[in-house]
């Protein structure tokens, strides 16, 4: 029997001995790098986490102790130890295992994380409540490096400092984000990475300072009279010291004993502890080791080779990413900000072309934005490039430094709509809702790949905030004739298949006019002509094209964000005042989270495929084209 | 003549010798307490802030360099210095001086700020972009200890610690935020302060140890090749240094020609700067040196005794800060996170009763809300207390960690709607179109101060994320024998004048309500019938009331939020998708950023004051209550 098949429920890797534990390592391994390479998913993180992981759960028993992982995508070795071993096959799909921890699916996960930063506020929320509902279980964050880039986890950290309780944070230090890690902090970690170890050295210091006659006492003297002590003079892990957070490291991460030990030591601490673990993104798996930022977010590959098993049709990333070096070589105004997403945005190229004008700002997403801000008040042009789930934390920096301001800072929203397999924390279905409401913020996105270029040169030509959101996956190539210019609050009329006016009017939105035009194929099987415009922007919206078409009988919209909120709500508020009296379909996806699974699993669920939109308008119109009721 | 009166231009401040600048500084501190005691204002920061201004403005020479201030309430001498002195009197008027930086009012305003913590992330945008573009000019963002507390600051501090570009940081640090200040990172620099000066420290260590023959050698060498360097002995600032910023002080913050010479040194500093200030709040005015957070922003006050001038009627924070008290005593798990506004928010007597049930987490308002989430998932009942404008910095946090995981957190948003004299970026005018887009999220706003107690006792009886938002100023003592039970999405029926059904539905909501409610008696006189609706929620909305209206002429929605995705939003989305054919009229503020002034006057400018209301009406309809269209 394989070691890996002992696991069966949570707390069986206590029962291995350390004899076992390497070739058990092994296997969890193999079942990660073969399972990944079906089904595609976060494989570097998860590889170097396993040691890390299987240390963790031989020290502490959850459900009652609590473990949370930043951001989550390394749970996976967490979710084989707890009972899921089995159900991994069914990784990342529609109804399957999460690729990130769920309470829904297990009571060994603690919080629902997606979004990067945010285990230590959580955790030390759960420490104390711990504390005052006289609890007993230890409470332990997991945060990478990257991870600790983030202000949130920041603000954490001082909090932490200052309030008494038991909270032991495991720094999983890797030496990267999701690309190369940037910053001060970060370059402060690697010198830590390349000391001796920290035990050694404070030993040799506070001896070697002891042992002075006359001059060491001075020394030590002066430095009590600080009031920070003789710890000061201790390098690694002051940052965390300074903060009030006791810090033990560097430890080995490939050494599972030696992490037991000083995870044993961390939960005996009375306090706030940081256990520093250095580990080796995509460990165990040459091509990952050697490309860990390919394989940070990885779609299915040949287990041989590393090479992905599809070569695809270009994405909206790959066309912006050709599109903003055009940009850029065109007017060296043009910069280029990203918070640790170069690679899932198609900046490298243009980092390559330009690197003064290429800004990393690691995983800072609100700073991104308000240096951009800085950047355009002094006269750049900033592009900031983040996802739109990311974008999120951004929010207040968008609305007060940018939007109240009046600045031209451009928006290259990638991930907008549903992402598919990363589930919840990682779809883009909010982006139209919160964007649209800041006043003089543009947002528009595109039909196809070169809408996408078009409304880029568009953006760039703007004087105000300017937000272009387009989605994951293969760019659309259908409409290639369609290539009117993009005007400030315009829309574009794709086909018209209705006798004379009136009749059914179909409003769609970047990635749903591709099908929302083969609903329209559907319809016209059924006899009903519509009218189908690519809606372009979301605000200002097209209210001359709404007024042309008052005397439609049904008016729908088609968005792949929530329908609260976004293109729909913009269009029937206008429709409402002015006295429209047709009727009004809003599609799109629900006031909800929506899970994982296939993008068109998605679509088709929520009556945004072309056939879901076929049917919804169906429903409304008998096939004369006029409205039922 | 007054010195004073020698402050004519930019620059005018150079001209005066050293012996003349304690007598300004004082014709400056009176100007200053005489201004403020008749209009209100940001008294505390701004006396503590006088002579590093004066020194800022004699070393730098805005418009060309530019100077950001943190925040921006400690700006006034500043803008003494900048050409506004006369203008001081129209401070925080509509159409006035505003009590922020504003670029539309000087060149000399580099930065429109308001919200703590984002002057790092500016600057260091602008010192990038003067870089780039070859320019030549000094960026110095001023930033107080309690900013330092948000994440944003940090993020821009690990970044600056990366780029080489040449930006000055100055640390103003007098303890406290707007209240105490708290953290890690606060003892810190509290005990930075209590040291003997940075330079003289340096010095002695480093003599010190190249004086110890072997062991120094040694010890030196040991420390070298953790690569940090001998800096890692000098104890002030090292959490600065450890980012890769060179750090300067502590500087006395009173002795202008000490500033003066560090600023200089500073300014040919190539690379990230911080100059540490150590400054005392409301210096030089016994009662805000007594009491800096009472100062902190002031209303109208005497200037003899600094006793507010009118007492007022209990405000909605003054009813919160007796409900919460009560609630946390019948509940255990009842605890209070705020974000640096325990005495803005009305928790200082939650705090004194329950202090290991409340948390002030410092300038940190994403932290406040994870951890929230983590109380919350383990057992307790967090109230979040954060300004309504303040809480757009936890718009991720509120949606992907509360919301997501539908967790019960309660979040009492005070200074919702307009706040007067604060201005644009005080103003809670997002607030019901952001967290309406969330799901899971319930939003409600009560009319009075019977329905806050109401509305805060059903929200800890909810199972999911509830919002209640309350304004600034005296809380509505009307509508007292209104006061059915709070059922979640249901509204109230406050009055009705109408001759049977139809005609006019007004739905109000919050601070609205009043007002509507005098529009009310304005149309009864015109003859005018109609039907008056505390809505009470915004989600969710009251439908079946919205179904029984249906046969309405005119419905009219009345909110103090934009109206774009507001309550009127909601409303209007869901009568189009009933078929709804009357009229409909949003009433709320228009999608721009709202100006300084008094509530009543801005309630005026954009029909929110009864008067406004009922002519908007009138507009609409004829006499005998029937739409006019």
């Amino acid at each position: 029997m394989a070691l890996i098949e002992r696991l069966k429920r949570p707390g069986d890797i206590k029962d291995f001995s350390y004899e076992e534990l390497p070739a058990l390592c092994s296997e969890i391994r193999e079942l990660l790098i073969d399972t990944l390479s079906i089904k595609g998913g976060h494989l570097s993180s998860n590889l170097g986490a396993v040691e890390l992981t299987v240390a963790l759960h031989r020290v502490f028993s959850p459900p009652k102790d609590k473990l949370i992982f930043d951001v989550g995508h390394q749970s996976y070795t967490h979710k084989i130890l707890t009972g899921r071993r089995e159900d991994l096959a069914t990784l990342r799909d529609k109804g399957g295992l999460s690729g990130f921890p769920k309470r829904s699916e297990s009571d060994c996960d603690a919080f629902d994380s997606g979004h990067a930063s945010n285990s230590l506020s959580a955790g030390l929320g759960m420490a104390t409540a711990r504390d005052l509902m006289k609890e007993d279980y230890k409470v332990i964050s997991v945060i990478g490096d990257g991870a600790l880039t983030g202000g949130l986890a920041y603000e954490a950290m001082n909090n932490a400092g200052s309030l008494k309780t038991n909270f032991i944070i495991v720094l999983n230090d890797n030496g990267m984000s999701i690309s190369e890690n940037v910053g001060g902090l970060s370059r402060q970690l690697a010198s830590i990475r390349t000391s001796n170890g920290y035990t050694n050295l404070k030993a040799q210091v506070q001896s070697s300072l002891e042992r002075i006659p006359v001059y060491g006492e001075k020394l030590v003297a002066q430095i009590r009279k600080t009031k920070s002590g003789i710890k000061q003079l201790v390098i690694p892990g002051m940052i965390f010291e300074q903060m009030g957070i006791m810090y033990l490291g560097p430890v080995d991460g490939s050494n599972i004993k030696q992490m037991e030990n000083v995870l044993k030591n961390a939960a005996r601490y009375k306090g706030c502890v940081l256990v520093h673990v250095i580990t080796k993104k995509g460990k165990g798996y040459l091509p990952a080791e050697r490309h860990p930022s390919r394989f940070h977010g990885a779609d299915p590959f040949d287990r041989e080779t590393g090479l992905p098993l599809s070569t695809k049709d270009p994405s909206y990333t790959d066309i912006f990413s050709t599109v903003i070096r055009k940009l850029g070589q065109r007017d060296e105004k043009v910069c280029c900000i990203t918070a640790a997403m170069m690679d899932g945005t198609g900046l490298k190229r243009f980092r390559n072309l330009f690197p003064e004008r290429f800004f990393d700002v690691g995983i800072a997403e609100e700073h991104a934005v308000t240096f951009a801000a800085g950047l355009a008040l002094s006269g750049m042009k900033p592009v900031v490039c983040i996802y739109s789930s990311f974008l999120q934390r951004s929010y207040d920096e968008i609305l007060m430094d940018v939007c109240m301001q009046d600045l031209h800072v451009v928006f290259a929203i990638d991930r907008a709509g549903v992402v598919g397999h990363d589930g919840p924390t990682h779809h883009g279905l909010f982006d139209l809702s919160y964007l649209s409401s800041m006043p003089n913020m543009i947002v528009l996105s595109p039909k196809n790949k070169w809408e996408l270029s078009d409304m880029l040169k568009y953006a760039l030509s703007e004087t105000h905030p300017v937000a272009v959101r387009y989605p994951r996956g293969c760019a659309c190539t259908l409409f290639k004739e369609k290539r009117q210019e993009i005007v400030r609050g315009r829309s574009e009329v794709i086909e018209d298949t209705r006798k004379g006016k009136g009749g059914v009017v179909i409003l769609a939105l970047g990635r749903m006019v591709e099908n929302a035009y083969h609903a329209l194929s559907l319809l016209k099987d059924d006899k009903i002509g519509a009218l189908l415009v690519n809606a372009r922007f979301v605000k200002p919206i097209d209210t001359d094209l709404l007024d042309k078409v008052s005397d439609a009988s049904l008016i729908v919209t088609v968005e792949d964000n929530v329908v609260t909120n976004g293109f729909g709500s913009k269009v029937g508020e206008y429709l409402l005042s002015t006295g429209y009296k047709g009727d009004f379909l809003r599609l799109g996806f629900p006031d909800e989270f929506i899970p994982q699974g296939d993008c068109n699993e998605l679509y088709d669920d929520h009556s945004l495929s072309p056939k879901g939109i076929y049917q919804a308008i169906r429903e409304k119109v008998s096939a004369d084209g006029k409205g039922k009721a």
